[in-house]
């Protein structure tokens, strides 16, 4: 058995028996129900995408690859411009299903790279093409988080405990997840770790996912509410912060989860280091600094209704909704990614990694 | 018409008509039921504290003084020792439903003292007495509302951005509340501030109470999730922030509601003062620092479950919480009570606040 399979395997994103459609675990829906989805349209790829059926940035670049490839392979004609026009039309409709996300937009340009390096090919052949290309987008994921997890494990001992914010394990990724990915591999290798999930809200990623995949992977998981990181550390009981992120700017800015920049600070008060895990492909050079990340503002339903049994605040009571925070690079003791682990400054850093990620295939 | 009632008055603890028994709006069924519950036994008055159908520190005080005037005066005995054998019994029952608020046993004293000040005299002269004895502590109370948002309003200027924690409102209280206080009375003189409330899980009493009072009170109010208050002040949308406090240590370390310390937190890091408002009876000079501050622990229910249409969470994941933490004296600016606002260092600002309570009645 491969090593990679030990791990509890979920199968978040894969593509249908008859490959035409992209069939995904339906995270809304956990803990209570496992439900798979057949995502067969544009708009049912863009509303898993939008509604967080599908949720965590490489997990969202995996669905948006295997989706376009889908789209793609409807295509009821032979030629090429047609046929890219319509890929392209796909393609823009997808990317806008998520602002903050740089996976998405990174898988689906790799996509079109595909389809533009062979536009000379017949088009059956292009669409081929692009299955493969998606379904090395999804190997190269796994290959990315063990890496990961190794650079990570490097920063933690056996009895550790490790708080983490938001959902940044398997369900967000392939295999073994970025942030969480070094405690799974410590477990595969007999070690203990006592990790605190803050719940995350208004959304709940870490109570629905984060301690629903620790739990069921045999790790011991304590569910907090967001607001008592604080004490949690004051107690003693954090050696280190692991998040994931969505976008990294070039001096290390990075953008995750609401809620991530806070744990950050109260992480530097308590001198505990603070650890963004994630792929390279997360790193945007073009990204000067967190300034420049557009944060994604979201629905009030999501603060006063959504998950209850009866609303929470009064309908005249107006809400702020950010879906994100950037947590400024001077908080961060490293960010892990699969070429190792970047320090400050991390303009450097990062130009290092991306040196090694030439030269070195994983 | 008395300054005192302009604003929206909630009567959230009062005797009932007949004098037998205390009369509470349940706050577990704000915002969307108003509902007024009559207690009538050592029982019903235990659980309403216990279930936060009455809370806040002052709410808790005035409503155990009330019902221990009431068990009191259903007493069905002459003699003396009898009377105060059944009244220590009930004293110290409704003492143990909340462990952390300090007023409660204040309270509760306060009443006990009453009791053999007066052993002399008849039971029924001495129950007439304890009525008068809770009367007041409830006038008091809102006098000392009254004088702590005169100082607290002192501290912020109009248009003003202000975050709040937890519920230190009228709910909280009799009139005015502490921590908002300030807000409600700035508001009375045509000022206008820009309120931003964490909803303060797992309770909501944010999301509940205190948007709901300061909507109601036509106040412009945002509700936020815990984790977004630092992207808030990072956006420079706070110039302060006001909590209310369950117990003062008489270093200053302040015990509130749990989130608390780590609000203070972000505010040291964003430059924004923090300040606790909160009446004299709230500083218990018996206790050196935040160490001795019993933190009360709480049903995981309320994190995984309560309010939810569906578990949030597996049932095997555990969770940790707390109702409290306490905030560090280095992180507060002030500490705003109703004899004038305490700086660093604490000890000695307290000593001349007493020394002021002492020669002066509000």
């Amino acid at each position: 058995m491969d090593e990679l399979t030990k791990v509890t395997h979920i199968d978040n994103v894969k593509l249908s028996e008859d490959k035409r459609s992209v069939v995904i675990l339906d995270q809304t829906q956990l803990p209570n129900r496992t439900v798979y989805l057949t995502l067969g349209s544009a708009e049912d790829i863009y509303d898993a995408i939008f509604e967080l059926k599908v949720r965590g940035a490489p997990a969202i670049g995996i669905c948006a690859a295997y989706g376009i490839y889908c789209l793609a392979a409807a295509a009821k004609t032979d030629d090429f411009e047609k046929f890219y026009m319509q890929f392209k039309k796909d393609k823009e409709y997808l990317d806008s299903s998520r602002p903050t996300a740089v996976n998405l937009s990174w898988a689906l340009n790799r996509m079109e790279g595909v389809v533009l390096a062979n536009k000379e090919k017949p088009v059956s052949e292009i669409i081929s093409l692009l299955k493969t290309e998606a379904c090395e987008i999804q190997a190269e994921d796994i290959r990315m988080c063990r890496a990961i997890s190794e650079y990570g494990l490097s920063l933690i001992k056996d009895g550790d405990g490790i708080l983490t914010h938001c959902n940044a394990g398997p369900l967000a990724t392939s295999r073994y997840g970025t942030a969480l990915g070094p405690l799974f591999l410590g477990k595969e290798r007999g070690m203990e770790f006592k990790v605190f999930a803050d719940e995350t809200r208004p959304l709940l990623q870490g109570a629905r996912l984060t301690s629903y995949e620790l739990a069921k992977g045999g790790l011991d998981v304590t569910l907090i509410c967001d607001n008592m990181a604080s004490l949690v550390m004051k107690n003693g009981w954090v050696q280190a912060c692991f998040v994931g992120c969505d976008r990294i700017a070039a001096n290390g800015d990075a953008a995750n989860k609401i809620g991530t920049s806070g744990v950050a600070i109260l992480a530097k008060y308590y001198g505990i280091p603070f650890y963004v895990l994630g792929p390279t492909s997360t790193i945007d050079m073009d990204c000067a600094t967190g300034e420049d990340i557009r944060i994604e503002l979201r629905d009030e339903n999501e603060i006063k209704e959504k998950f209850y049994s009866e609303p929470m605040a009064l309908k005249e009571v107006k809400c702020y909704n950010p879906a994100f925070d950037v947590t400024d690079h001077s908080l961060i003791a490293g960010i892990v990614t699969e070429y190792g682990i970047c320090r400050a400054p991390f303009n450097e850093s990062f130009q290092e990694i991306f040196r090694k990620k030439r030269e070195n295939r994983l």
